[in-house]
């Protein structure tokens, strides 16, 4: 066991505040990682502030980490000592059922192991990238190109993978119209993507405040959701579209926009139950559809995805001190577009 | 034009009652033909109690067809009089819009002409098969086959091609779990054409007050909604749910029920939107989709399907007069499984 600095909640109210955690010995499938940055995702927010259930305090939160490896086990042969890699939302599973074999981990049937907030197979509780090292098996690690700074790598490993995957399922591409709801930490990276994967991408924002980004990133079209013209010029115009928002939205209106045989991808976790417009699914043979972060194998294609089109979150890096502030602006939406705090002050 | 015996509704509140209509003279591309059959689909309710916005009375309700074509015009090729024919929920369409030419006539971007409560193409209202004799285009006449009989071919024509073409499209068939959600006029028929396709159904109904029946038709396994052990016993079982229900019903302890990648259809058309569990979609890339009907190919093809496979609908057959005591058992659920109305009374 080692002792490694962190940043914790303590309780839903509490600021976050520096303490220590232990993480356990390198076993011989493990890679023990020297953390050297760690994104904020908002998920993040809603762990610590108790908003999605009750954690378990301590929560030391973070599941967008990249590093490099400082040591590994006798019989890891994937990773080497001073490779980059990255961590993304969860650290392990169960690796039998149809699912770990599949490479669909995430919907592991005895349930994935949450990076933070959760716990692991040796029954203790997992600590995420807020601190200074992780200890990892080597199943579960993601090889980071060269090609990709660590510190703009790090939102791809849930960000990334996250919108990543639904493009991919859903087959955006070349001749496809894609649109994106909301431009932020989910939003701004699914933008990117679904250029370089070759479709045409329109972004449905609240306002147009953030019009010039849109665009400048790779949106061939930007429209407000607060404009009820918008609902009418873009009737039945997407292939695809990805809500990246967690606030309830207008899914009869949104719906609408679909071509027949369109999908709408659900990725923000909204808290109240949204309202499903079953008509505007019937005439249309439309889909409203869920969709959650990736497996192991889509996270490591993703990443080298990314490297080779140069694909990288936008980033404002910050210092584990400025982890409350940035919280209360991710709230705010007041973050372009993603929180990375360098860890270098937790490193021993 | 040509004087018709029919049944109309001339109110929300009115009995349907007798009266005359007038049909079209046969032009070059028409088929006329004599109703023998008309199935009673709960839309036929809806529409003439005006539950689904103010229709233009009088209504000729009727989009469950079966007869005999007793002419054709000079241009006609693919009917003769003498063939047996149905007509099911609309009449015609654009024929030009994409959805037109890849045979998705249903999705027609100008809007198909309904059989009843439509303005046709020559600015007429459409009236529907309670009547004693129709006027339609050949390509919206569907060809019935010998092996099925009239009476119960009817209700394919609305009910069939309903649940065929979801049970098609989302791949039901050897290997895949499908249940069905309410065993009621599109419910029976679902069962007995997924089980043809070679699915292993199971029938999600209220109660197991029908369950002898559903395991007649055959359903290989048939839960109680109401108990809620349901829902932990089938937990991530199916690889498509067909909803055949029309009021409220929990989606999220439903979707719960599909596996990864699963799909839950609406069929019916709630009153109320429904609540969307985005959690529970998310958590296995799971959908929510509406289909509607099916074109005019499929409905054939669906044809052509039950008369190879012995599929038919349970039907009870009625006479005219006993229209509106078939609606109120219709609304209290009180029909197994369809009433078809024999117009031979209707005929001239």
């Amino acid at each position: 066991m080692r002792t490694v600095n962190a940043y914790a909640a303590t309780s839903a109210t509490a600021p976050l505040a520096p303490t220590t955690i232990t993480r356990r010995d390198v076993g011989p499938h493990d890679v023990a990682i020297d953390i050297h940055f760690a994104g904020i995702c908002h998920s993040d927010i809603h762990t610590v502030r108790a908003e999605w259930g009750q954690p378990n305090y301590p929560v030391v939160p973070g599941h967008e980490i990249a590093g490099v490896v400082s040591a590994v086990g006798s019989e890891v042969t994937k990773f080497a000592a001073g490779d980059r890699v990255g961590v993304g939302c969860f650290v392990d599973s169960c690796r039998e059922c149809e699912f770990c074999r599949a490479g669909l981990e995430q919907f592991c049937e005895r349930g994935m192991v949450g990076t933070y907030n959760a716990v692991d197979r040796d029954g203790q509780p997992t600590y995420g990238g807020y601190s200074g090292a992780i200890v990892v098996d080597e199943n579960y690690v993601l090889r980071i190109p060269d090609a990709l700074p660590l510190d703009a790598a790090a939102p791809l490993l849930c960000a990334g993978i996250t919108t990543y995957s639904p493009l991919r399922h859903w087959n955006a591409g070349p001749g496809k119209q894609v649109a994106v709801i909301g431009l932020g930490g989910l939003g701004h990276v699914a933008v990117k993507l679904a250029r370089a994967l070759g479709a045409e991408v329109t972004v449905l924002s609240q306002s147009l405040k953030k019009m010039e980004d849109g665009l400048r990133l790779g949106a061939g079209h930007y429209y407000a959701t607060s404009d009820r013209d918008t609902f009418k010029k873009l009737r039945n115009r997407f292939d695809l579209m990805l809500n990246t928002v967690s606030a309830p939205v207008d899914l009869a209106a949104l719906a609408n926009l679909l071509k027949v045989d369109g999908t709408l991808v659900l990725l923000g976790m909204p808290d109240k139950p949204l309202e499903l417009p079953a008509g505007a699914l019937i005439r249309g043979r439309r889909s409203v559809s869920g969709s959650l972060i990736g497996g192991i194998a889509e996270t490591q294609e993703m990443l080298d995805f990314c490297a080779e089109h140069g694909v990288l979150p936008e980033i404002e890096v910050i210092t584990p001190d400025y982890i409350n502030e940035a919280y209360d602006r991710v709230v705010a939406s007041d973050v372009r577009y993603r929180f990375v705090i360098d860890t270098a002050s937790l490193r021993g």
